[in-house]
């Protein structure tokens, strides 16, 4: 009989958005699979890291950072191959996903490889969407709007036209992108709308109408909101600074 | 000093979906509101049900099923005023809600009433959206997938503006109008990429492909996910019945 693969949501962050669930499979598990940057932490297992158990073993997936429009498809048929051993002789193998496995996540690519072998449960996490969207203190979306979320590094014919289509809009990925997106607002007239938001619900993290950011570059982990037609907008004064 | 309001996401139904943030806030209410009905019980205490104090004081808000489209304003100025009577007298309100407060949910209508006399806090919930997307065992969005979430409730042509413009799409709401939406998803040769789920992560979840589905109605808490351009994608076999 062989394991379950787990992909488990962790949330935006901070290790008090994890689930119930999460915290429960996590608590439990004997293998911990995990990405990895190749230098520095990884972000999804610092967000879990005080609720892996001391004895489990470690799969961290190394990806190197400059690999960012495309997964190396040979490291991730390794870690699968990898991780199907496991499976195999029985054990689960909870895999740990910043936000949620399935919005943007890089466990599909560990999915697409495992499923037709292997029982996978997805377990749900807060998706950095409404985390933002807490602490720019203003509702996501509301009534019948319709909600457009657009990963910033496509081109900006593209993101201009899916904007003018949109009534909420939410750019995710903002990163090395943040100049162009605010060039971009700007020339829409919509820089007012919008609020930025990056690390949501961590330590570092900083809000701010986009207009007031001072900042020229962005980390991977950054949002923008933007506000259509609701101009009366501004963020709470305890967020100016 | 006032008493801050919490408006908490408890995700998309089973209690263990709830954020670890969400069950100490909860534990420790000394006054809990939520949303209920005017007959029968309140989805969103009925998930936080064995998590509240048993001396917490409850304020309910009662709103009436029949009104759909708009919220009652009397009901939620009533409200507001009860809640904001509680935190002048310095105890915070710790408010349940269904999914996340800022995505689509009725905790706007508080948070506009009281966002500027008093602390409001959001802890921000996982949504049925990708609550829905881990049951359909689909990944929802990947690399620089565009995303749009459509109310059902809207008319047909802007539905199909939408999801003609879209890559990814999740239709909310979907309720009543789930025998209109079947039919402009078969008119438009989307009916195989659809996938349906009520009561995600509820006991009395149901998941299936839409072209498969035999009810003519649904519940409110019912959604469509369509996987635009992925022909392949069809349902693990333990979904099929």
């Amino acid at each position: 009989m062989s394991g379950t693969l787990y992909g488990i949501g962790l949330g935006p962050g901070d290790p008090e958005l994890m689930t119930l669930k999460a915290h429960r499979l996590i608590s439990s598990a004997r293998v911990v699979a995990y990405p990895a940057p190749d230098t520095g932490e990884s972000f999804a297992r610092s967000i879990a890291a005080s609720t892996i158990p001391l004895d489990a073993r470690e799969i961290p997936i190394v990806v190197p950072m400059r690999v960012e429009r495309f997964p190396a498809q040979e490291i991730y048929d390794k870690a699968a191959a990898e991780i199907a051993e496991v499976l195999t002789a029985g054990l689960d193998v909870v895999t740990l996903c910043e936000g949620d496995p399935f919005f943007y996540g890089s466990f599909m690519y560990l999915f697409e490889r495992l499923c037709d072998r292997f029982d996978i449960e997805v377990v749900p996490g807060v998706t950095s969407l409404t985390a933002c969207a807490a602490q720019l203190q203003r509702p996501l979306t509301s009534r019948n709007d319709v909600l457009t979320v657009i990963p910033g590094p496509l081109p900006d014919a593209a993101i201009e036209q899916k904007i003018d289509e949109a009534q909420a809009v939410a750019i995710m990925k903002v990163g090395r992108h943040l100049s162009r997106l605010r060039a971009l607002l700007d020339r829409m007239g919509l820089l007012e709308q919008a609020g930025y938001v990056e690390r949501a619900s961590l330590a570092k993290q900083k809000v701010h109408r986009l207009i007031d950011l001072e900042a020229d570059t962005a980390p991977y982990f950054s949002m923008i909101l933007i506000y259509k037609g609701d101009e009366a907008w501004t963020l709470p004064p305890s967020y100016s600074s």
